[in-house]
């Protein structure tokens, strides 16, 4: 009930902290909406940001790539942050200085590490693909030898982690009066009408699970 | 004509290189379809990566944040790695290893300087909100010294850049006699209709260039 991953000089949040926690469902709640991360990492002294699927069981996050991967063949051991920011919309206020940004957006820091176990990591990406899309696994094409090789899955438990969040229209009572329009434009992300491949037979509906995504507003199944 | 960064061991793209450019005018276009971006770079050894809201004059990127943060008060000469990733859809193969992301995204290295110029902060001020909302400006309420000094943005010139994308349906000719349904499950960001700050004066109508910026179906005004 209400666990608290722990504030560190690393994840304390200094500026704006009343819009901040470290609350495991928020954090999780966070990971859990984006489907997109960038993951943050040191090779020879230099920060490197990529963007990747993830997903996530309990405290545990995922990403994989290619097993040819500069950056996953040396990221074993290393320190990770890993960041998810969804933008929900523009702020407008009456002053520059008042304008912002409707968001919420997580970062969390660990150590990662590579599945190494072809099962495990067979498990794994079946868990990826069906955090995405609920129940799809089962209905592909099985994976051969070689595809599994030829992946690598990355995982790292959450050390240390912090959500932050703004909601709402402009704050800048004070300026009310300037004459300027204020409010909020508003930003969405949106799954559209499924695209069928075109060599795909004809007599192949989408699935319901699909339909039902899209239809749903989220941008991932679980 | 066609310039291009330098393609060095850092930005070189290794993977589905058939996927890259170096080249100015693709990196630009990235850059400038989104709002956010993600910063990473490098304290005492460790990754961070924050979102933040960027904008670009020629080969140079700006971001701004609080003259408190202890991000900015550290960036100063760091080497910065800053990634703008949009993702425009999932792809659905049949098989998990031929699943993939219709995407863009540009992964841009440099070296942070904060402008420390008042005037010269001002003005970047200033081509921040407008590259968002052409024109505001000059519509709003003028900032103070105060608000001026509250504000630190933070530049870098594009020393070495790349950006790869992919579109279209999966890529598995191979597999299309597997019964189940591929294509793509588009997806979109898009600003929906503003929302008006419920201390403004009725009578303010939503100015057409933010009426216009909505209906263009991009993210940001330039």
């Amino acid at each position: 009930m209400n666990q608290e991953f722990p504030v560190t000089p690393r994840s304390r949040v200094r500026r704006m902290h009343n819009r901040a926690s470290h609350a495991w469902a928020d954090v999780h709640a966070v990971l859990d909406a984006a489907p997109l991360c960038h993951v943050g990492y040191v090779i020879d002294g230099e920060p490197y940001v990529t963007p990747t699927i993830h997903w996530r069981e309990g405290n545990r996050l995922f990403w994989h790539g290619s097993s040819a991967s500069r950056f996953l063949r040396q990221i074993e051991g290393q320190r990770v942050c890993l960041t998810v920011s969804l933008m929900d919309g523009y702020v407008l206020a009456r002053s520059a200085y008042n304008h912002s940004v409707n968001y919420r957006s997580a970062m969390v820091f660990g150590r990662a590490q590579r599945i190494t176990d072809a099962q495990a990591s067979a498990a794994a990406l079946r868990a990826m693909v069906d955090s995405l899309f609920p129940g799809r696994w089962d209905t592909l094409r099985p994976m051969t030898a070689q595809e599994a090789k030829a992946s690598t899955v990355v995982w790292m438990d959450i050390e240390e982690a912090s959500v932050k969040d703004r909601t709402g229209p402009p704050g800048d009572p004070e300026d009310a009066h300037v004459p300027v329009w204020a409010g909020v434009l508003p930003m969405h992300t949106a799954l559209a009408a499924a695209e069928a491949a075109p060599d795909m037979p004809e007599d192949l509906p989408l699935p319901p699970e699909l339909g039902a995504l899209i239809a749903s507003g989220r941008l991932r199944g679980a």
